[in-house]
């Protein structure tokens, strides 16, 4: 195990420990002051991004990377109203989760507890680190970021000010720690330090798929979204093509978005071809009966049933009743939204009880899955795992409980 | 991968397909339908394990080894038992965690399901066989058990009647499949079995370390406890005697029993004698001050205070206050179960907030720390992590939560 890795774990531990029992009011104090530095201080963080992104397109950074990178005046604003938005979020240690009298007088309670230490391995956006180490520090967990090599300059500069904040607010600095080490062994290794209680991956498939094969140490996988709509035969057509078109098209590059319409066959003939006009600038490819319904649709393979697009482009079947959908979705789903647009209500029933997806939404788009967008305030990112948290994940999904028994003497018989 | 486990795999998810969406009644009359066939067909079963029970003793088998192996009437019939007791618990699936209403008119519940596979790998006991399987068929998921090579014969027998109850009850009888393939090689193919959504190890330190290294599922880890007794200066010391006597000595082989003892200076001079003396036939081994106080007690080592004895051996040590108690507990403790026994109230609050671990008790013995005892009904293992479950687990540890989300057409702006 790499020495400099042990270290930043034996700090967090011991911060971990300090934050466990940090007051609430301490902890927001911390975020504004957090706030208030960045905000103050946008000038040295700019200059640290400008850095990378100069290294970046020496390189040949491609534009989406790089614009994923750039930090400007107004993001570094908005990294700043994210902190004070986790400062006024509610506290979830402490909450009394159950609590019960066992017939010997044992008063059994489970409490909400921090994880302890939360290890974060993200790409190369910058509004990331503050916005865990945000999330990690409000549900009294320190965290150990781990970024990638581009962003480092970057990084080190938000860091360094959160930190500051820290020390400045009476907290441990060591509440944030950046490893420095962005080499892919320096990678693995970090998926391996048993000082992590916990660690969330946030990238795309080949981060995921090393941190699968990789880390030996408790993680939250947020993984893709092969996401459908689903429009039953009891549908109201006005409302399953506007699901459909914001599902699909309001901002096509996130893990909510649709990636492909199922449609019963009964009103598939007065359906698609609305759907498709609807859906101008998007690339429809289909089955058979889909194709035969909407002139000029190209063939869908299996291959493209199951990829998630993240563009405009939608896979389309026509399908002979709910359970054909249902099978469609256990076969190419990946478990994160699935839609069904109907007036039934047996249909609706059915839809919810037999999909196994992190998230089933009827009559809704399936857009709506999402931190903010569900209540929780902010996320931490959206599980597609099914162990501990599943879906999008607030301050909760970096707690955990610890029975608390109170007795006055009681020995076991 | 293994050709053999990958078909397991597949039937084991086409059966928690079907066992999701499976009412309770069907469930609790599986249950019951197989523990009459373990009552009717004892001997049957009796003759398998008397297979596995000859082979380990020509093999040399330790005693212990083989009294976990053995079975005869009376352990049939608790197993039969077992089977029952899981059908009158409470059904968890589809409880309703959470909901609450969005202010654009979005319904949202957090729904109680299934994990979906769950994988048991085990050691020799046959009983868990059953166990495991009840637990995981009464919260809807498909099992694949793994038992050792030295109970193949028995978990053979436990299994076929198992899916002879499922198919007499109208469920897959792939809700619960054995992996018949018991070498080491296989034992790690099936750590990396991509169907399972839950992989839980149920035995000693190298199964635990082996999960760790190898595995690629989420697991939730059973892991050790090296639990404490601290008697603080304002502790009842006829009540602290009690404690400590029942935490070691009521059975002393579990992950539950007390491994040290930790006084404070204040009452040490009167609490070590008479705690020593109510020991009798418990090896002592302390530091300088607690030798200074009980003639004849041995010297303790670091790795004593490390050490999981299991055994009627118990480590002793004199601290300063409840700080150093916390601080002691904090570096040896394996953060399973910690109590304090003590009358002053701040000093039962800060125990209670400030120790990390699973449970901790106060003016309780740390023997309680068990699903029966606290009210769970049964468990399927201790959790030692912080990911998903934390302490006894009973069925709901056994369960996932789904986003469900109901809107008459929303779309996202």
């Amino acid at each position: 195990m790499d020495a400099d890795l042990e270290r930043l774990g034996r700090r967090a531990t011991a911060a971990a420990r300090v934050l466990a029992t940090t007051r609430t009011g301490a902890k927001d104090a911390a975020l504004h002051a957090a706030a208030d530095l960045l905000a103050s201080r946008a000038d040295e963080l700019l200059a640290a991004n400008d850095a990378d992104v100069r290294a970046g397109e020496a390189q040949g950074m491609a534009a989406t990377a790089l614009d994923r990178l750039r930090l400007d005046g107004p993001r570094v604003a908005a990294m700043a109203d994210g902190l004070r938005a986790v400062a006024a979020l509610e506290d979830p240690v402490g909450e009394v989760v159950a609590g019960w009298v066992r017939p010997n007088g044992l008063r059994v309670a489970q409490v909400r507890v921090p994880l302890g230490v939360v290890g974060i391995i993200y790409e190369n956006r910058p509004n990331v680190t503050s916005d865990a180490a945000a999330l990690c520090l409000k549900s009294g967990n320190a965290t150990i970021l781990r970024g990638s090599s581009t962003a480092l300059s970057s990084n080190r500069a938000v860091v360094a000010l959160l930190r500051k904040a820290m020390a400045g607010a009476g907290l441990p600095e060591d509440a944030v720690q950046l490893v420095e080490d962005t080499s892919r062994d320096g990678a693995v290794a970090f998926m391996q330090l048993p000082a992590l209680d916990c660690l969330i991956p946030r990238g795309g498939p080949s981060l995921i798929e090393s941190v699968r094969a990789n880390a030996t140490v408790p993680t939250v996988i947020d993984g893709d979204g092969n996401c459908h709509v689903y429009v039953d035969a009891a549908a109201d057509l006005d409302m399953a093509v506007a699901i459909i078109v914001n599902a699909k098209t309001q901002r096509p590059s996130v893990c909510n978005a649709a990636e492909s319409l199922l449609v019963h066959r009964d009103v598939a003939a007065e359906l698609l071809p609305r759907a498709a006009e609807a859906l101008a600038g998007v690339a429809l490819v289909g089955d058979a009966r889909a194709r035969s319904l909407v002139p000029g649709m190209g063939e869908a393979t299996e291959e493209d049933f199951a990829t998630e697009f993240l563009d405009l482009k939608l896979s389309v079947a026509v399908v002979d009743d709910l359970g054909a959908a249902v099978d469609h979705i256990a076969r190419y789903g990946s478990g994160h939204s699935e839609a069904i647009v109907t007036g039934d209500l047996r249909a609706a029933e059915r839809f919810v009880e037999e999909v196994d997806a992190a998230a089933v939404l009827v009559n809704a788009s399936t857009r709506f899955v999402d931190g903010g967008e569900l209540g929780l305030g902010a996320e931490i990112g959206i599980s597609t795992q099914k162990l501990h948290a599943r879906g999008p994940m607030g301050l909760r999904a970096l707690t955990s409980v610890k029975y608390v028994v109170r007795g006055d003497g009681q020995v076991r018989s």
